[in-house]
């Protein structure tokens, strides 16, 4: 079961995909925007950017037009990040077949239009073969071949099946699951609660508090999530909680890198600056804000946190307030069903 | 809303609560089965063994006898270790009136009995006004006054909010749930994977793989303890997922090292031994084996887990056993509800 797949954008996600697929035999092409960058991967056999040091098989080729990497593709991947994704779709589009299956690997809310990235790809292409694949998954590890899982989800089961059964090795174990709102929720989500662990290391607490924002702050996704549509019980998963683990838990994640920061008394805007990559939760944050005020949702963590890189409150007071909230029963509310 | 409390066990949990109850202004007295340990205690008015550092404040006193702790006890708690539970239960029920609350904070099933802390308690006392409080809290935290979240389980909600009150402070925040088997489970069932992911760590896997197994873990806890009558809701909060965070990604936990030792190729009775004090999730696993057996549920990561430790098979035959199970997706069983 050999497949044709087009990689468009090669970050290091949609590098460390192709090397996986390449390596169970899957012919890849891959392209990104960046001219520069296509000619040093073609050069080195390497993503030395994004994902040094892994080199590529011989099974990814290096295409230098996007209709060249898409023309005859079974499969198409789209790996640019989550707010150029509505570009890159664009730029697709004029070479897509309606057999083609399509693969969105970018975790994020469009900013503005506060929408899901599969809503944008539906809104354009309404009968589109639409696969979101995410999980906690750092590049880095996939890219070496370490044990990993992610989900595939579409509306469609034997969709998803159909891509599960494309990735799925003895290094990269691949479930299914139809709750695309959940699973799109879930990878969007965690990196306002990442920036919230990175700045509660840095305020100096402990395992304690973050094992608690943590768990509450996937139940306040949740409580979002399936409001807006999302099963609970992706929330509980891979892509929800399992993602959340990952990126709160390792220096990899940039959010919590600026978050640590923030901790330690940098303001905010100074914090961003010192990174400098786009810091995703900065956004994240304040569409999940908009959006829970907009349906009448309470997320007392997100809305401390959008406080706190608004520069209105200082995070001592946020942790007081979250501390010292009306008492509670634990399941009142999104998982008690 | 002054409370005279009991600490029976005067180990690190047990010390830190009681710091931080009598930080709220309760009168507490603490007792413990080792009378040396108590004179230490009395003489540096901190527990140097097994929380050190941590001053007491004047509102704690020392018994020497279980009788003068109880003797006008409001609320009694036990912190005794989950297998010396039933012998403490035992001792202090010559001297409890019914009106007095029971708060027991040990995690475990007992061995060979199977049963849950709370049966063991509610066989000897049905009427017992029984709490369980448990979350993610490692005691140094705690009696360092850092924030922490935790949950008062009872079976009637009144006296689960009472608990709730009586330890609430701004450090310490309580939620409250009616779930005691929920509870009971997750805390004690989530050492079992803190000693998967030791081995994972000890394997040189990453964090991709330690976050699969622990939502994947949490997933067939959730799966064992509904079927034994635990709410799945009660499995994705603080002393569910919650608990198992703080437990697998931390170095205080024992269970967590001897699962690293494992992992890096030393004899799993050996690994036992060189951590010198008991491993709990040894015989977690153990039960948790049985009584899925008993039931008929399905715990992979359990059964890899129990295989390992009792040498049948080794650590990389159990992964890759663990990733190339039949395809499955991912809410198929306990959370789709």
């Amino acid at each position: 079961m050999i497949k044709k797949i087009a990689v468009i954008g090669a970050g290091s996600w949609g590098t460390a995909l192709a090397v996986s697929l390449s390596g169970k035999g899957h012919s890849v092409k891959i392209w990104d925007i960046n001219n520069e960058h296509l000619q040093e991967l073609k050069d080195h056999r390497e993503n030395i950017r994004f994902l040094p040091e892994v080199k590529f098989p011989d099974g990814i080729e290096i295409s230098f037009t996007i209709e060249e990497a898409i023309s005859g593709a079974g499969i198409v991947l789209f790996s640019a990040p989550a707010q150029h994704f509505r570009s890159a779709f664009d730029g697709a589009i004029p070479y897509l077949k309606s057999e083609m299956v399509l693969v969105n690997v970018a975790k994020g809310i469009e900013q503005k239009s506060l929408m899901r990235l599969s809503e944008i790809a539906f809104e354009k292409l309404p009968d589109a073969k639409y696969v979101v694949l995410s999980g906690p998954s750092h590049a880095e590890e996939v890219g070496r071949a370490m044990p990993t899982t992610v989900v595939s989800a579409a509306k469609d089961l034997e969709l998803a099946e159909y891509i599960q059964d494309v990735f799925m090795s003895d290094r990269l174990r691949v479930y299914t699951n139809t709750d695309v709102a959940g699973v799109e929720f879930g990878g969007a989500l965690k990196n306002i609660i990442a920036l919230g662990a990175g700045i509660s290391d840095g305020m100096g607490y402990g395992d304690n508090a973050k094992a608690a924002l943590m768990t509450r702050g996937i139940t306040e996704i949740a409580r979002l999530g399936t409001k807006l549509g999302a099963s609970a019980s992706t929330f509980s998963g891979l892509t929800g909680i399992g993602d959340l683990i990952v990126t709160c838990t390792s220096m990899h994640s940039r959010n919590r890198r600026c978050g640590i920061m923030i901790g330690e008394g940098v303001k905010p805007s100074e914090a961003t600056k010192k990174v400098g990559m786009v810091v995703e939760g900065m956004y994240t944050t304040e569409a999940a804000y908009q959006l829970a005020q907009k349906v009448g949702i309470e997320m007392p963590i997100t809305e401390q946190i959008y406080h706190v890189i608004n520069e209105k409150i200082d995070a001592r007071e946020a942790v007081k307030s979250l501390m010292t909230r009306q008492k509670k029963h634990e399941t009142e509310d999104v998982f008690q069903r």
